[in-house]
């Protein structure tokens, strides 16, 4: 097992990385004793997990939340049916909620628990890849609105993160590779190596090799640990908002899709591709370069070309993008692999040109 | 005009209190300052401030969201009209929201500025002498839940406080009174000198005396500074707790009546009153402070008899308090006039001695 800190002040909270974590009960007795617990999952991850979860505990009172699965249920609707319940059963603010599931799940879990009665505590346990990998680390929590993606939420940290790769076995293909998509998204924004390693391990990661899972796991969750720690808040400074490589092109593929269809890493993958021809039509990015990029996220099984979505309204949904200033795109852009940063300063012939690209 | 700083680190800010604080640009330019600004109002305020605030920001560009006055309407609703209305305008994250308003615009609005794409900036200009007092300063923000108030919601700091308080020349009677019910719990709960230049003032209090409700609106958010920079986020140590003095019976009053029927202040009054009688019976408080505490909430015009609410009803509301832990309703008591703490080691007795007093 490998632990990763996040290092937030009295925000710090430990990362779990291993096999056979739901058994380890030591790992969370500290944030568990003396709480009321209801653990927030979904319909898929239920008869897999749940009552694993509810022996790991041992409690007698738990109460659990079974949502719909699916980005499309990341709504008012299913935030406010976890309100009813905790309210319904006369939870305090001596709770812990545990989000076990998915993206979605560890979003609208962690969403409740920063404003349940001004914030309770809480634990993530992922268990698709990207959420591993992602969405379960930093703290950014929400819901979708029918305007916009995540745009109702909170920064809240969780109490730790407890990532049991075991839970993959049971992982689709389709969302396996959507995770390898943010796994990739780490070596071009920051890890050149990770990068290489990923180009040569791809194939063991696609069978599900555990050393190989492990690996590349902890990697992705070392670099994101140490991006949130230097930038919590996703201050202007823009460190954070590397992590948004190809999420703005992605953002609007899924919206434009209607959520759910194109899953979220599919999106990021082609959007990383959109992000990484712009850098490279902005020669910032060797044509080499942006082949290899292509190709790892071909080999990942990811798309690498947008659905059928005019330009206007690629425009129009990336400018309701949370980075956005003063009516500016701001864009995370490759100088390099390995090496991102954000901006507004760009050719809008460059923009025209990857956008107007249907093959890349 | 005076100014009181709450001390929280980077989340610190300024209380400006005083007259004709809607002509000065000066104290709220730097928070202003590149910013897209919305000011969020209610159909009361709008006629008489709104247009006193637009010139004052002197920007071209400032969306106006007018919300229906009242209690019933702080809800989920009120909050994603918000939320639409920023969307629809393309509202970013460098946007400040302005509370004009009461306890519920200001407690709507900091929520929704809190929540909005993980959270923008604020500014309160509370225009009632409860929100001046109380729920302006400190950082408590949320709507209410059909099962219970104050149920959803967050800790989140305003950038400053605006107290002009020549607004209170339009405030009706019984809300200045209402008011006037989170004042004396000042007295009540940290602060006997106060508590007895109240006894003495109250009279030109009601009459709308500028340097007596300067007075008492300074030592009220001094009283609450000093709360707050000790306990921002309500710890099991119960130091912010005690600023809920009477608001466990207080807010059973309001949901049974539904909320909006008894305002705030007043079903606060009452609390406090129950709360003090609870003391007597204990053996806390003298029966000489018990009828001080009385005459003082009289005297203010506020009611001192709880409606008529049975004694199940008024327990299982009571039950539903965010103070609670492990189903025992934790309750703030007095040992003393100037000194309150939170417990939940008392008889029952008591506690069922208060319920079934009709008449105080």
């Amino acid at each position: 097992m490998k632990t990763i800190k996040i290092n937030l002040g009295d925000r710090s909270y430990p990362i779990f990385i291993g096999q056979k974590l739901f058994k380890e009960y030591a790992l969370i007795a500290d944030y568990i004793d003396n709480k009321r617990v209801a653990i927030v999952t979904n319909t898929t991850i239920e008869p897999l997990y749940l009552s694993e979860i509810k022996e790991l505990l041992g409690h007698e009172d738990i109460l659990s939340i079974v949502l719909p699965d699916g980005e499309r249920y990341k709504t008012h609707e299913s935030l406010n049916s976890i309100y009813d319940q905790l309210l319904a059963n006369k939870y305090g603010r001596d709770s812990l909620l545990i989000a076990l599931g998915g993206g979605v799940i560890g979003d609208i879990t962690g969403y409740a628990a920063a404003t349940y009665m001004r914030g309770i505590d809480f634990i993530q346990m992922p268990t698709s890849l990207l959420s591993q990998v992602d969405s379960s680390v930093g703290g950014k929590t929400g819901i979708n609105h029918s305007l916009g993606k995540n745009m109702i939420g909170a920064f809240y940290q969780p109490k730790c993160v407890l990532i049991n790769i075991d839970v993959l076995k049971t992982l689709p293909d389709r969302e396996l590779s959507a995770g390898l998509a943010e796994v990739i998204k780490y070596g071009l924004i920051r890890d050149k190596f990770f990068f290489e390693w990923l180009e040569k391990e791809m194939h063991a990661l696609l069978e599900k090799n555990p050393e190989s899972l492990m690996h590349a796991i902890s990697v992705s969750c070392e670099n994101k640990a140490n991006v949130v720690s230097e930038d919590e808040f996703e201050s202007s400074k823009g460190i954070r908002a590397t992590l948004n490589l190809g999420h703005t092109f992605g953002h609007a593929i899924e919206n434009a899709m209607g959520y759910g269809n194109w899953l979220h890493g599919e999106a990021v993958a082609c959007g990383m591709v959109m992000a990484a021809h712009m850098s490279m039509k902005e020669e910032r990015l060797k044509v080499a370069d942006f082949d290899r990029i292509k190709a790892l996220i071909l080999q990942a099984r990811l798309p690498v070309n947008p659905p059928d979505i005019s330009k206007e309204v690629f425009l129009d949904l990336m400018l309701n993008d949370k980075k956005n200033k003063d009516g500016l795109i701001n864009l995370v852009l490759l100088n390099n692999i390995g090496h991102a940063f954000l901006t507004n300063n760009y050719s809008q012939q460059a923009l025209q040109d990857t956008l107007n690209t249907k093959d890349f």
